[in-house]
Formats: structure tokens, C-alpha cells, sequence
């Protein structure tokens, strides 16, 4: 998901004046509060190259006292040849800060996988080393600081022309940049396989750095609190007002003038994305006739496939599905639409029906809305807690990693309609007699939450979206376009599923 | 461990009769809790063929409700073709009970890979399961029964001559029988790699039916207790006094004429072992100089090894300790002697010192106690919390298969002595001048708890031996037999982990 993350978000001078210094005043006050709780804290600093790791740990220390923090440099494993001597993690839990203190980290763990692609498995050994910290108290806060590969050029160029700098600038760093691609890739990897409940990874849009540094204190101030609060300390009384920042944090966030600190995937998307009345009709059957070849392969091949639909009202999944199907052999298909749960079904684990509704091998299984409920309107509504919903992440890729490698193919699609187009097809449901039956007052009141919805999907994007199970984010403001784009990547899917491209 | 285990355990008629009925009447009651606190149960029975799986949930589903539980018998896959259709976990995750019903397994999931010893990839995923459902509410209780191959062997002999059930003994059984020795290690290994703080297993000797009966019952009626506990609820007030055996499982339990449930490895060891002057003579420097030339050899192939001492006060840990090193080359091993911890190890994680303890790569580390004061002294004195020391078992094991996979040489003794022993070299330690420091008031003090210390080291040996690092139990109240011993088996090991064996 990296790839898609709008980096575009920026913070004016005047913005940073009012926010940056209340936020510094409110860390100052927490990491004293801390120490007196004597909660250990670590925070540590990934990112690509030239992302402006060092710049932006200054910014977070400048409000520190220097007795109760300290930065660690973090070398590769190859330049001190630590490796051959020790167990792998042992260098890191010598590094461990004591409790009260806060051990800042320039690079890190993550180095053991992020610089050599080959070990992936250590991640194992990673999560196990953050789970034991955690349960022992620490709080663990880990930013990865990501700008795009143009931005890297720029900014690699800029080092080498400035001779203080350009001793930073190597062919190794010049090889990366060319690489970037590949690498963006094994990012995503890592950072999804290490994001847990007790050690969340927190994305940082850093091509601007006021913007970069409001988000990163804001984020450790956060954690601090939430750390603070479990231990049963209260905010400090010594604290300054809530810094005006909060309140954008907490709504949408996305008006013209206000600013959001959780990335987005959908501010980017096109919705102006349309396919023509002819180019549809040309184009629909073909599809349709390509993914019905697709599901015999399936058969034979004995190889389940799943295809999740979710998108927020009015948003076509009806319309999309019926599309999708229309060629399909019914007898190696079924839709499986997803309501709120009843009673017996409410009496189990919330995953339960959806390992009953698993599609059998070679079979197609078709969900309007599905699993990622749990995510989305039980996070929304409340009916979920908040440790609940947080924790079903990890649940969910668990759920679909072993769906995939029993062989199943997954693809998920987010259905992303803008709020003018909702609002029209809301009104022409009302209107139109055979399609009144679709809009309740419900759906009008959802309509309100939409901010808090968006924000949701956001999330379960940025933490579900796997190698083995990515989502595909539908621009359905123009249904035929929406309808071809969804055939095409179930196409592409099944297609890479069987080996065929 | 599971070979250690003493199979001897049995209780008789009276006894069972004074102690079942309430037991009983107990569980009744709990279930009736169980079922208004919408609590769900899932108990599994794994074991040997023949090992009374079937009779022994007869026994457990006696005072139970049977509207309130739903007993599943678990086909092996090749049976029905299951996992052609379907993703392994699935037919499970349709077995789990609703709320307030208990599931009760004969076989289980485990049968995946119980039954085929190339599947133990599918720990990962059975571990998943069971995390996913106790987060939910499960209450989660395993049970393996556990009976050796010679009466495994005199059962099928009886179910074989009996016409009624002759059908249930085939070549299979047989051959089954046969393999009994390698089976039971992978048994051993399974058991450790899923023996999680959420899902815990129980090992049940069953040579006796009454015997298993009752720890069936007691542990399950225990494991309800605790689930209502959590939720809020107290014992029920229906319940009737508890059963007169709860006296007996807290203390030791050792005595004659009462019994413990705890499964026991120390009972059995044989504590008359002794070796003669003239051999120890003649034997001890031999040893050292073998594992002198170990050394070089470990040196010079990279390999840490990790030689970790436990046993009571008095064991002879100090004098193994000094045999063991007499011949060895100083710069090549470090004996860390481990106390209570100091104010900067405490504002640590536990762990932390023993990873800065670890040996480079080809030297040799020596504790005289260990990390795993965690479980035994922190556990009996009450430094540590219940749930603390109980994820240490976890945490314990994941740090030695850290440095296992590191390449580490891990040995790991307990030194046992019996009760008399420690009186009589407390006496002489109190009498000799030159021993007199040796010997505290505390000293005498923790003898008086020493049936909670051995019930702990049973249940850390039950937990942690683990096939990268097992625990070897030294019989030490012969000296010489001790030292010998334990030169024995570090040889042994550096000999096995450089392959030389």
C-alpha cells in the first residue's frame, strides 16, 4: 500500500507556528510523567534513505530532557560484523532503554530485514522480541518515513551537489534509488508482517517536514497518554490545552482547510475515471466471457477464489457482482451477502460464518461485504471495542494467509464513490419506485458518518492489504467503468493464481 | 518430557468414591455458570491409542447437562477427504461451540499433525486458532492422556482377545505400538510448540481410570472456576463444599497416603544412584579432559554453549560447577553466578541480563542459577505475578530457540536431592567453620517451602524442556554420581551439536 499512500500532504508555516509549539510543550510534560510512571518507551526511525530521519529526531528531542532520553545509532549487522558473534537480537536488547526512559532509534531491528531481503523469517524473531518489551510494560511507537522515488532523486541530488554533504551519497545510494521499486515492495512486506497490536507501525508522509514532524510528535504524545492511562495516571495537570490539531485528527479531515495526520489512499483516487457507453458494451462481454474460461481453470485446478466487495453505500457492489456473475456457470459460484449477524451466529467467534462461507476447492466464493465488517461498521457503530476491532487485523491476515496457501485466490475490492455522487444516487433511490425499497432513513444516517467510515477504510486498507490478499481500490463514481475495472482485476488475479502471466 | 513422566500414579476405591461425587456435583454446577455467563468451553482429549480416551469422556460428561454440550468425534482427514475441499482449519472453526455450550473432542485438531509428522508447520495455524477463540472468550482445556508402550501393548493384547473389540486393533495399532519410541518424541515436541499461555496442555497419567477420572474432572472444574472468575462471576453459591482433594493438590502431594495431580518427573528419580570413590578418581579427570578438547573444538567451529545449573539449595551446583570448569581453558568460559537482580537489572526486562550474559560465538557460558528464577524463586516468593511467570514459559522458550537457531549448544540441569540429604548438608554447613557462610537463616526458611519449589521445577521442566534445550535431572545426593553426570552430558551434547555423535 505504500505505493498509493498520497504524499502530496503538506502544513503552511503559519499552521506548524500555532500547532508545532503546544505539541512540544504537551511531550515535554508527558515524558516527565514517564519517567514518575516509570514507563519505558522506545521509538524508532525507518524510512528510505534521505527521508530525513535525523532532521526529524531532532525535531522530537528538542522538547526532551537530555537525562531521560537517549539515540541510538543503529549500524548494519555487516559493518561491526556483531553477527558472527552474537545472536541476532541480542545488540538490541542491550539497547533496551531502562523503565522511565525513552530510547530513540536511528535505524533499527528492522535493519536485519529491511537491508538484506533474504531474512525474512527473522521477523518472527522480531515480533516475539517487541511482544515480550510490550508485555513487560514498554511502549513501542515506530514510524516509517516514506517519500516517493522522484523525491528521493531530488533529494539525493541535492546532497551530492552541497560538499558537506556529499559524503552521504554513495553508488550504493544511487543503486537503491534505481531499485526503489523492487524495495517498495519488500517494505510493504515487513511493514505488514510486524504490524501488531502491541507494536504498530505508523506511516509518515515526509516529503514535507513540517508536516512529518507535527505528525510524529503528535503520534508519540498519543501513545504516551494511552500508556499513561492503562497505568492509571491521568494526563498531567501541568498540561497545556489540547493543542488545536485534535479536533482535525479526530473528523475527517480531508476539507480544503483543515489537514489530517492519517494517511490517505483515497484523497488520490481519479473518480473522474469513466468507460463510454460503446467501449462498455464492447468490452463487458469480453471480460465476462474471459472470466468464465477462468472459472473451468478454477475447477480444475481445484483452486478456491474469493472476492470481497466493500464500499460504502450506493457505491454499485449490487450492480458490480450482478456483472461479474452474469456469465458465470452457477454451479461454481455463490454470492454470499453479508448482514448484521444473527443470533447464532452472533453466539460464536465474529470469523465463524466466514470459514463456513469458505467457497469449496475450484469454487468461487462472492461477498457483499464480508469479514472487514468487523473494521468497518462494528468500529464505526461501536458494537466492537476498540481492542477488538484493533485486534482483528492481525486476525483477518491470519484468517487469509492460511486461505492462501490451502491455495486460495483473494481479491478484495474497495468500491470508493465521492459524496456528490452518493448524494445523487440517494435522491433518484428515493425517487424511483423500484428502487425505494434500496434507501432507508438508516442509509440517510450513515451518510452523516461517512468522515468516520472513510477514515476506518483508510486503516483497514493500510493493514490488511497483504502480498497474498491486496485490496484493489474501485474509482465507482462511473458504474461502467467501476464494473470493467472489477472483471479485470478478478481476471488478473485468477490468471496469476494459475500461473498464466 | 513426556517419557519422564511417572506413570505410577493411582488412587483407590474409597479414595475416588470420597472424592468423585462432589466433584461432580461441582462440575454441574459451573456448567449451569457457564452456561449464564455465556461462556463457551472447548476440552480436547489427545493421547495414545487405547489410552481410555473414550471412557474418560464418559467419566467428564456423567453430571453434565447434556442439552449444554455436544461431544465431536474427529475423523482423520484422509478419512473423509476433508482437506481436498477445504482449508485445513475449517471443519474446526465449524466445530466451535456458541456461547455458554461446551465442544468436547475426542481427537482434534491436533490430529493434523499428531498423525503425520511432516505437518508440524500446522502448529503455527492450529496456535493462531486457538489464540483467536480464547481472545473471544474461550475457555480452552487440552488434555493428553498418557500411557507408556508396555501397557499400550497389554491393552491392545486385551481389546484383541475380546470379540467385541477385537475390530478396533489392526496391523496398524500394532505397528503403532511398535514406533512407540519415536512417536513419543514427536509427541513431546507438538505438546511443547503448542502449549501457549491461552491454551494450555494437561498431561493425564491414565494407567489409572480413577485416577485420570479425577484429574479430568478437577482440572476441568478448575479451568470453569477461573473462566467465571475473569467474567466477573463468583463461585456458585449452589456449589457444595469444595472436594476434600483441593488440600491435596496444593502441597506437595508426595506424602504416602495423599496424592498429587501434578504430573510428576522427580518422584521416580532414583536417588541411590552413587559412584565410588576409586571410579570418580579414576573417571572425573578423563571427563574434563574430553570436554577440554571440546572446547577447542566448539572455538574453533564458532559455537556458544549455554550450561545452566538449577536445583535446590545445597544441590552441589557450586561443586558441579568446579569439576566441570577444573580442566577448561579460562579464556574460553565465564561462570555468571545468579542473585536476586540490582536495581539497574530490575528497571529491565527479566531477560535482559541474561542476553548481555550470552557467550560470544565459541565460548562456553555457566549459570549457577538461571533466567529461570522467573518460574521458581520470583513464582514461590511472589515477585513475579501469576500471569507474569506463566508467559515466561513462552518467553523463556522463544529466547532459548533464538539462540538454538544462533547455533548455541544449550544444557540445562537440575540437580535433585531429597529432603533428608539437604537436612544433613545443612547440619554440616552449620557445623563446619569453613561453611559456615554458606548457610543462612533464609536457607532454612526456603526449606519450608520446598514442596512449592519442587512443584514449580516439575511444572518448569514440563514446560521448557524443549528439543533445542532440554533439562536433564542430575540425581545429586551422591557427589561424585552428580559431577560425573554432568560432565557426561555436556560432553555429550557439544559432541551432538558438532555432529560428532
Amino acid at each position: 500500500m505504500l505505493e498509493k499512500i498520497d504524499l502530496s500532504r503538506k502544513l503552511d508555516k503559519s499552521e506548524y507556528k500555532r500547532i508545532a509549539p503546544p505539541l512540544r510543550d504537551r511531550l515535554g510534560c508527558l515524558q516527565r510523567s514517564a519517567r514518575a510512571a516509570e514507563m519505558p518507551v522506545i521509538i524508532i526511525f525507518e524510512g528510505w534513505e534521505a527521508s530525513g530521519k535525523g532532521t526529524l529526531i531532532n525535531e522530537l528531542i528538542l522538547p526532551l530532557d537530555p537525562r531521560g532520553f537517549r539515540v541510538h545509532y543503529v549500524h548494519s549487522s555487516a559493518d561491526d560484523n556483531q553477527d558472527a558473534y552474537w545472536p541476532l537480537m541480542r545488540r538490541f536488547w542491550l539497547m533496551t532503554p531502562p523503565r522511565g526512559r525513552i530510547g530513540i532509534f536511528n535505524r533499527s531491528w528492522y535493519r536485519l530485514v529491511m537491508d538484506s531481503p533474504k531474512s525474512l523469517a527473522v521477523c518472527d524473531d522480531i515480533s516475539s522480541f517487541e511482544r515480550q518489551l510490550f508485555e513487560d510494560g514498554y511502549i513501542i511507537v515506530k514510524f516509517f518515513l516514506h517519500i516517493g522515488k522522484k523525491e528521493q532523486k531530488k533529494r539525493l541530488r541535492k546532497l551530492d551537489s552541497d560538499s558537506s554533504s556529499t559524503w552521504r551519497v554513495s553508488e550504493k545510494e544511487w543503486r537503491d534509488n534505481e531499485k526503489y521499486d523492487d524495495t517498495v515492495k519488500l517494505m510493504d512486506e515487513i511493514i505488514q508482517s510486524t504490524d501488531k497490536p502491541y507494536a504498530p507501525w505508523t506511516l509518515v508522509e515526509s516529503h514535507d517536514r513540517r508536516y512529518a514532524a507535527v505528525k510524529i510528535l503528535s503520534t508519540v504524545a498519543k501513545c504516551l497518554e494511552k500508556g499513561l492511562e492503562v497505568r492509571g495516571f491521568n494526563k498531567p495537570s501541568a498540561s497545556p490545552p489540547q493543542p488545536v490539531i485534535e479536533e482535525n485528527v479526530g473528523d475527517s479531515g480531508y476539507g480544503a482547510d483543515s489537514f489530517s495526520l492519517e494517511p490517505s489512499l483515497l484523497k488520490n483516487v481519479d473518480l473522474s475515471k469513466r468507460t463510454e457507453a460503446e467501449e462498455y458494451e464492447e468490452r463487458l462481454p469480453e471480460l465476462q466471457e474471459r472470466l468464465r474460461a477462468l472459472q473451468y481453470e478454477l475447477y480444475r485446478a481445484r483452486r478456491p477464489m474469493v472476492i470481497a466487495f466493500e464500499g460504502k453505500d450506493a457505491a454499485g457492489k449490487g450492480g458490480c457482482i450482478k456483472r461479474l456473475t452474469q456469465r458465470l456457470d452457477p454451479r461454481g459460484y455463490q454470492v454470499s451477502p453479508t448482514a448484521a449477524p444473527n443470533d447464532w451466529e452472533r453466539a460464536h467467534h465474529y470469523l465463524w460464518r466466514f470459514w463456513e462461507a469458505f467457497p469449496k476447492a475450484g469454487h468461487i466464493g462472492i461477498y457483499d461485504r464480508s469479514w472487514y465488517g468487523r473494521v468497518l461498521v462494528e468500529r464505526v457503530e461501536g458494537f466492537a471495542s476498540e481492542s477488538e476491532w484493533r485486534r482483528a487485523y492481525d486476525e483477518i491476515n491470519e484468517m487469509e494467509g492460511q486461505w492462501f496457501r490451502y491455495g486460495a485466490i483473494i481479491v478484495k475490492f474497495w468500491l470508493q464513490i465521492d459524496d456528490a455522487e452518493q448524494l445523487a444516487r440517494f435522491e433518484e433511490r428515493g425517487k424511483t419506485p423500484e428502487k425505494n425499497w434500496k434507501i432507508t432513513d438508516e442509509d440517510w444516517r450513515n451518510r452523516e458518518k461517512w468522515p468516520r467510515y472513510e477514515e476506518a477504510a483508510e486503516e483497514m486498507m493500510l493493514r490488511t492489504s497483504t502480498t497474498f490478499a491486496p485490496w484493489t481500490i474501485v474509482e465507482a463514481n462511473d458504474k461502467p467503468y467501476a464494473r470493467c475495472k472489477v472483471l479485470k482485476k478478478a481476471i488478473e488475479a485468477a490468471e496469476d493464481g494459475l500461473g498464466k502471466r
